[in-house]
C-alpha cells in the first residue's frame, strides 16, 4: 500500500503523513514514512542541488529532468524494496506536486511532465490524500516557518490559489486514488478523517 | 555551426577539439569551446553528482536523467545563446555519447535513451566528429591520467571494445552528420584531417 499526501504549502500535511505513520504502526502495521523531493540518499542531494541556492538558476525542464532523476531514486532505493516487503509506504508530496508546482507555476508544462512520468516513473500511489485548506492560511503557516529553502513558497497567494485550484482539478481527473480532506479543521479531527481513509483502503 | 566530438576514452578527441578550435580561431571565427557532461555551472554541479562517489549509487536510469537534466542545461545557457549569435560551438561529446555510455554499457537501454532525447533534448549536431582508435591505445592512454573521475574507464578493455563498435555503428545510423577519423596516426596529420572536415562542412 503507497500513500502520498498532497497540498499546497502550508496545510499540514507533513503533520498528518507523520500522525497517520503512527497510528498505523500503533496498530502493528510496518510503515515507512518518507518525502520528496528526496527521501533516498541520492534524492537528497538533488533536492539540494534544486532548492538550495538562486531560485532562477535552472530552467523549468531542467528542474523537472532533476525532479525525475530524484524521484527515479527514491522509487528504486525506498519505495519500491518497501512495497515489495509489504510494508506501507507513507510519502509526503509525489509526482502530483511535480504536476503541479512544475507542471504549472512556470508555463504549461503539464504535458511534458505526463510524458517524461509515464517514461520513467510510470507509478502511481494506491491513495492520495489531499490536504485542503485556503490558500491565505497555508502562505500564512509557511511563511512562519524558519528555512533556507524557500523556493516555492516566495512565489506569493497568486501561486498558493492556483495551486490549490489545480490540485482540486487533478483530485477529480485521477478521482478513483484521491481523498480530498477538509484541512480548515483541527489536527486531532483532520487526523482521524485521514486515519479511517486510509483504513478503508487497506 | 555546432561540432560536436565523440569516440572512447583515450581516442584523442579531447586535444583535437581544442586544436580545431585554435585553428579556427586563427581563421577569425568566434569559437566556443566546452564539453559534456558539464559545459555551464548547473551542468558542472550535475557532472560531480554523477562521476564522483560510489560508481553504483545511481541506476542507468536515474543516471540518463541526470545526464540529461545536465544537457539540457548547458544547451540552453551555453551552446543555444552561442549558435543564435553566430558562434561555432566544438562540443567534446554530446548526446551520442549517452546513447553508448548509458544506452549500450549497462544493459540495452538505447530506446530509452533516444525517448528522452526526443523529448528533453531534440537538437543534433552539425557535424560530429568521430575519432577512432584502437581500444587497447585508448585505454592504455585513458588509464595514464590522474583524477577522481575514474567512473567509465574503470569498466575495462570490453566494455571499450563494445563502445568503439557502437560508436562505428552509430556513425552509419547519422551517417549525414558523421565524420570517422583515423585516430591511429599522429597528432598534427589527425588536426589537419578534422581542420579539413570542418570546413569542408563550414
Amino acid at each position: 500500500m503507497f500513500i502520498s499526501f498532497e497540498g499546497i504549502d502550508g496545510s499540514g500535511k507533513s503533520t498528518q503523513a507523520r500522525v497517520l505513520a503512527e497510528s498505523l504502526r500503533a496498530r502493528g502495521l510496518d510503515v515507512v514514512l518518507t518525502r520528496e523531493p528526496g527521501g533516498s540518499p541520492g534524492a537528497e542531494e538533488i533536492r539540494r542541488l534544486v532548492l538550495e541556492g538562486d531560485p532562477d538558476r535552472w530552467s523549468a525542464q531542467t528542474e523537472i529532468l532533476l525532479f525525475t532523476a530524484a524521484r527515479r531514486d527514491h522509487l528504486e532505493r525506498v519505495i519500491e524494496p518497501a512495497l515489495a516487503a509489504g510494508k506501507v509506504v507513507i510519502c509526503d508530496r509525489f509526482a502530483d506536486s511535480t504536476r503541479m508546482y512544475q507542471g504549472l507555476s512556470r508555463g504549461d508544462l503539464r504535458a511534458l511532465v505526463d510524458q517524461l512520468h509515464s517514461l520513467m516513473i510510470a507509478r502511481e500511489p494506491d491513495l492520495t490524500i489531499l490536504i485542503d485548506i485556503d490558500p491565505a492560511v497555508g502562505l500564512a503557516r509557511a511563511k512562519g516557518r524558519q528555512g533556507s529553502e524557500e523556493r516555492f513558497e516566495d512565489f506569493g497567494l497568486g501561486l498558493q490559489q492556483k495551486m490549490r485550484a489545480g490540485f482540486l482539478d487533478l483530485a477529480r481527473e485521477f478521482a478513483p486514488r484521491f481523498a480530498v480532506i477538509d484541512g480548515a479543521r483541527t489536527s486531532e479531527i483532520i487526523a482521524q478523517d485521514v486515519l479511517e481513509t486510509a483504513l478503508a483502503k487497506l
